[in-house]
């Protein structure tokens, strides 16, 4: 054998070893199993988008545009949305088949103006603020609404007359059309309100770049949905329009979280009447009324259906928290179809803790097997930075307490056990990268974790949280930032969690492999409409 | 047992699975043997120090500074280094033995005021630049310097006087004195050659905010610093003072890289003629200088050594490379005290990856094994927030190839199999925390994947990579920003770091347990400082 015969050996050696120790490590991986076994149109949609996304990686990528300097892929999604829109990757992304959608707030779901629009169709609502508005503290003064009686007096005035007492009632109508035309009269008005409801790039990326800030800006956008939100005419009309547009984005099935803090809303009489019971009644039957709709345009299997996760807030104390799974437990009892699970959410880094309420949550879990029933806790744990701290910790509590599945699980990637639970024990993360990113757990999708969940095999769903904040309406948008910002992970990965967002939904083994059914079914007609593209 | 007495045996039973769950995720963790068996003045060290931290975190890092919003601890080291210098946890870190430097590069160690200092000395160093410098451009048109033979005729004249002939080489002093006025004359000369060695915060977090771009700002402070550098008298002068300066920051052994790339340094002739052996020698007698120095001082035991990591650059061809491993072949036969291993170095994101290097690298090793020297490679990689990209692929050829070490190592946490092999072979990570957060690997320290090689059980190195770019001198601040941002890692994980830098070094058996040794010494003095805190 000479010399060059023998160098050439060693290398090829070397190269099987390589081959052997990139497939080891990579064994965990969930897309294995289909990546195994692709079809032909699958391997050729593979490709397509591999090249499409390796092309704008230079083509949109890599250079400067307007006003948007330092641009990469899987940049801060609100500097970067209007670039997104316009790439041939986000286009094909939009029409994929996405599955479940596991982890979303539902007052945090729909379109700011559609629920604007929804708003100044009734005369019900009123509007406040701590102050009278000016230029100056526009930007920090929020409006709150809430619906009052007809018969009710009100006052008149304006927020921006001299005259206003701060908190004072407004009819929505008259403040707008009373707004001070120097601040824009009734456009400036409907801009104020919008404001206040989303976070926009310079709050994110600049005075409130801190998780402490961004999670106070965050909350806020709430305080003023929350009027709108929690108004008995308004919920149905927003339940409705959350299903279609989720449905249009490719979404087949939805378990949202709704608070149930509040025990009543407003009803359209304006007083706060309306029990928890009546908002699953309404739930369901728009439910209902969508199936309804679709069939009749013969749609029918684009939608499978929604059930509710039941939170309350990291606020209450143990005793309270008693009160809300005892409700939980009623609701399910009623409407066993439409309780998903039971939750209580917060921002992990200042709430209270799991460890805080062990003994209700243990209790609760008793309660549901005495039962008999399918009630399983889904736990928002470790959504932060801490090393350690307590949001850090909630990780260990979820999991112990038999959590179905983990609410962002951000930081799980520091705890190999934990990761090795999930991957063992099918304990699949809701993970959300958009809002990840925003709330800057992470300061662009090639800083974010996933690709180590994945690389550990634990079941991801990618979930949206609270879309309507972040202007990221649908699951597109988190689907093309994960698929934009890897080199391992393409269209077969994102198929895998698209079906796995099914798998580990709460759907009843029934329904799961129907829903399944009909995915496969829309991806294979997808895969077939990319690959043409070849 | 009464009803009150069974719920509080299902919460004691449920702590104490907690309890176990947490040891079990924690068990890898390479501090726990020390933790064991804490000393009591270790232990109120330990909790002085988590004291102070978490009085600081409020006190310090949660409010605003002059110039300063969104502080946090371990927040961008560029903006926070004022009030870092102002804390007490700083004072505390600034005294602990570090044990051994593991990863930096020698051109980039010494403060850049120094340097500056030096070569101020030098008749023969000669300055020029590209083009006429005006208010407008002399922050993108950087000085290159090199020593001319004094016999030569050089020009007069001023960089910012308009009949200056781009790359025209004048002498410094007379470029300096010539220095306009209007721009700052010599002092302004001073600022523009010094801004153009060191990365500033609007650079790292504005300007140059992303990978691709503050290489490029990173690459060039290396233009202007070469050309001192690679000038022997500078040369001996400025590793003595990193020595000096290393040892004062409680450092007792390094093995800084130094780029042989150039195959001969500039001597004190002017002539570039002085061959890598004599880089060795005169490396070896500042060595040699600095112990008998310490020892006249009686601090001997604070210094142990220093060796040399040979390293060229990912940008020569394959066949190129051959000559740099039969030079440091060579080298490492004359000096086999000085030589601690062999790399290639370079931004892994565009340099060419190590599987273009296979053949030279696996005769490398084949020739280096039968003439029976002890000369590993100790590679960088995984460099790099890609996923899959031929900097994260680099992992796979570092570990194939055998690497002693790896020089970062940063996207390892995403390779499980890799992970592994490190801690069960004992590859120790160098990680390098501030370099990696200004070249925006990560924003913050709270995003830094530390934590993650910790729990994996991977030895860590902390490093400082080039430190006087960053204006991070010594390993203090990395120190810091390590512990700043954790509330799992103490003053314990410093310790076992520190311990692990010696014990992963490539000095010899004997000389090792002697660092060692020296080191723990320290350590329990250092303690005992910091207990009588409490």
């Amino acid at each position: 054998m000479s010399q060059h015969q023998q160098a050439q050996d060693v290398v090829e050696e070397y190269l099987s070893r390589r081959t052997a120790l990139v497939a080891t490590d990579r064994a965990f991986r969930r897309d294995n199993e289909r990546l195994a076994s692709l079809t032909v149109k699958e391997r050729a949609a593979e490709a397509v988008v591999r090249k499409i996304r390796a092309a704008e990686a230079i083509s949109v990528w890599d250079g400067e545009h307007d006003d948007i300097h330092n641009t990469f892929p899987g940049m801060e999604f609100l500097t970067a949305k209007n670039v997104i829109d316009k790439t041939q990757l986000f286009k094909i992304i939009s029409k994929m088949p996405k599955g479940a959608l596991l982890h979303a707030h539902l007052d945090a779901t729909v379109d700011k103006k559609y629920l604007w629009g929804l708003a100044l169709q009734y005369p019900q609502l009123h509007v406040r603020a701590a102050t009278v508005i000016t230029a100056a503290n526009r930007s920090t003064t929020l409006p709150e609404f809430r619906p009052l009686p007809l018969t009710s007096s009100t006052h008149d005035g304006s927020f921006t007359a001299a005259g206003y007492v701060g908190d004072t009632w407004l009819p929505l109508h008259q403040a707008r059309d009373a707004f001070d035309p120097a601040l824009g009269g009734p456009d400036g008005f409907d801009k104020w309100v919008l404001d206040s409801m989303i976070i926009n790039p310079a709050e994110a990326y600049g005075t409130h770049n801190t998780i402490t800030k961004i999670w106070q800006k965050f909350l806020s956008t709430f305080k003023a949905t929350t009027g709108l939100f929690y108004f008995r005419p308004i919920f149905k009309a927003y339940v409705h329009q959350f299903l279609l547009e989720s449905i249009d984005d490719g979404i087949s099935y939805m378990e949202p979280r709704i608070n149930f803090i509040h025990k009543y809303m407003y009803g359209a009489d304006g007083e706060q009447n309306v029990p928890h019971r009546q908002w699953l009644q309404d739930f369901d039957d728009v439910v209902k009324d969508i199936k309804a709709d679709l069939k009749s345009e013969g749609r029918e299997n684009e939608f499978v259906g929604a059930k509710i996760i039941y939170t309350t807030v990291r606020v209450i104390s143990a005793d309270e928290l008693e009160w809300y799974t005892e409700d939980c437990i009623t609701l399910k009892q009623e409407f066993p179809h439409l309780i998903a699970g039971f939750d209580i959410v917060g921002d992990e880094n200042v709430a209270k803790p799991l460890e805080d309420y062990i003994v209700p949550l243990l209790a609760f879990k008793r309660r549901v097997e005495d039962l008999g029933l399918e009630l399983p806790l889904i736990l928002h744990a470790g959504e932060t930075l801490t090393d350690g701290g307590m949001a850090d910790n909630n990780l260990y509590d979820a999991l112990l307490m038999g959590t179905r599945r983990i609410g962002h699980g951000f930081s799980i990637v520091k705890h190999p056990k934990l990761m090795e639970i999930c991957r063992e024990q099918n304990i699949a993360l809701e993970v959300c990268p958009i809002s990840n990113e925003i709330l800057r757990l992470t300061s662009s999708m090639p800083m974010h974790p996933l690709p180590i969940m994945l690389n550990q095999g634990i079941p991801v769903a990618l979930s949206s949280d609270d879309p309507s904040v972040f202007g990221a309406m649908g699951l597109s948008y988190d689907f093309f930032q994960v698929i934009v910002a890897s080199e391992v992970s393409g269209l077969i990965t994102l198929a895998t969690m698209a079906r796995d967002s099914l798998e580990f939904s709460t759907l009843d083994a029934d329904e799961k492999e129907r829903a399944i059914a009909l995915w496969e079914r829309r991806w294979y007609e997808f895969v077939d409409e990319v690959a043409s593209l070849a």
